[in-house]
């Protein structure tokens, strides 16, 4: 999957992947109003309104990019209501040929990460069949429990093909509380990118790893020195946009090869009509937006990469 | 809710929580059977197992306990279907007038951590309505990306009266590569449970806080430190019995009150049958074996509590 990954992300020319993570106060009136309509002002009705919304964007510019990454969060809010329209999201971003980036944040102890491991990337056993069931290619990971709550993960991506985005400095104000804190006078964000390079030798694709890592846009200096902690692990670097990351503070968290990142937006894209710039798309033209903004990433990210 | 947690712990006399992590290897074929016979061997099968497995141990259970902790990950690797026996497991252990801490290890940025905060805990907006979801009363969380993808979920628990477990030090082996680092002469589990402790002082309760902690059983000299450390947190103690914790090596996570501490039991209760202790009771009787064990559980912790 890392190699389907690279692939595409060399196709397009655009490593970046669009944070599929709405909120209902996102969804234009139009599409809310059809979905209360018909299921009412339910978890059903804000399940459907989420979709629709989702499938617009994803039909708009799935062209231009190689992965979307769904924010199970968004989703688990609305409970089984929710999470159906998560799964719907994700088979259809399949349906279309994107890699898909499960933002799950799961981790725990051991036969408890096989489950979670099972759940989003493999298959689980009921009797003499195997399902798969939320099925996603890559799942972010937390790795405050070490390494035997990520084992079982990598495991599970070894039979898949499929990989992991493990936290190492989150994109957050506060994400520095206990990742920055230094040990034997390095922080321990360092500690953890040098677990994820071991992890990732264990499960190597052509050019780089199966195993990632996620460094947040917020932190650019951080990204350079952990771009040389992790040399074959991609970061998944979200915190672009909205959160207040630009292109030029970006190009440091890629190789030389100009690969090895791909840049993250949620808000930015998917809200897009909400901003000033794109206003003029209205609520109905909220998809078309959405592209707008999409081109508009990549042209800053292709221009810094280019200008480094 | 943790006023209600330590009534319930006085008056059962059983500062214990049942985990209900169930595997399908540990249901007894009599119910999958049953089970596949209705729904085949499907993911709507399994989930029809573990939920009748669930509902035998807790009529089996309940008026000795004052809480139970699913583990979400056992139902999330099953998709929607697993996800709606959770929350059947939920709303039955809720009738039964059983406190449910949702096992979820939750935690993300701030604006997704109110999205999960929401799902479990709260209540999720549509147009004019407001509906509880999973709603369970306290969830486990994780705290690696620091105070502000913790603080939304406890704006949730003022909101609704719940409380939160935060992992500090988990059960599992490598729990130490990244917790036990030093800084400044002192492990990570202890900056974060001293962090616990303030983060509980927004949000008390009669005698404890809303806001407690996760301490492994297996690391007990750990435990008596955290105590110290966070006197006014509940702690939430995983791995006892089948991951190798006694009522002996657990006293010291209790306070002189006799409260503090909540000792839970998962596959050592759940899968009592298998044991060879309980063989006698059969998969039939599966249930009361996991009464016996919860009785002889009681009885250890309640031994060791009064020896010590």
């Amino acid at each position: 999957m890392i190699n389907k990954l690279i692939k595409k992300i060399k196709e397009t020319g655009a490593p970046i992947v669009v944070g599929l993570d709405p909120m209902l106060s996102y969804v234009p009136e139009h599409i809310t109003k059809k979905a209360f309509a018909e299921y009412g002002e339910t978890l059903e009705g804000a399940a459907e309104a989420i979709w629709q919304y989702n499938k617009g964007i994803v039909d708009a510019t799935y062209d231009l990019i190689p992965a979307v990454k769904p924010q199970i969060a968004m989703y688990e809010q609305f409970g089984i209501e929710g999470l159906k329209a998560f799964q719907k999201t994700v088979d259809y971003c399949h349906e279309k040929g994107l890699v898909v980036i499960g933002d799950v944040k799961r981790g725990d102890i051991g036969s408890t990460s096989a489950a979670y491991a099972v759940g989003h990337l493999g298959k689980v056993q009921v009797g003499s069949n195997a399902y798969h069931t939320f099925n996603e290619d890559f799942a972010t990971v937390n790795p405050y429990l070490g390494t035997d709550g990520i084992k079982p993960f990598i495991d599970v991506c070894k039979e898949e093909k499929k990989g992991l985005f493990i936290l190492v400095k989150t994109s957050n104000p506060s994400s520095g509380e206990f990742q920055d804190q230094l040990i034997d006078g390095r922080p321990l964000y360092e500690l953890v990118g040098e677990k994820v390079a071991k992890w990732g030798e264990e499960h190597m694709g052509d050019e780089y790893s199966y195993i990632g890592a996620v460094v947040g846009a917020t932190y650019p200096k951080q990204g350079e020195i952990l771009r040389k902690v992790m040399p074959k692990s991609f970061i998944l670097v979200p915190g672009y946009g909205a959160q207040g990351g630009q292109g030029k503070d970006l190009v440091h968290f890629f190789n030389e090869d100009g690969l090895g990142a791909i840049i993250n937006s949620s808000r930015g894209i998917i809200a897009a009509y909400k901003q000033e710039k794109y206003a003029a798309f209205g609520g109905e033209g909220y998809a078309d937006a959405s592209r707008q903004a999409v081109e508009d990433m990549i042209a800053d990210i292709r221009g810094a990469l280019e200008n480094r």
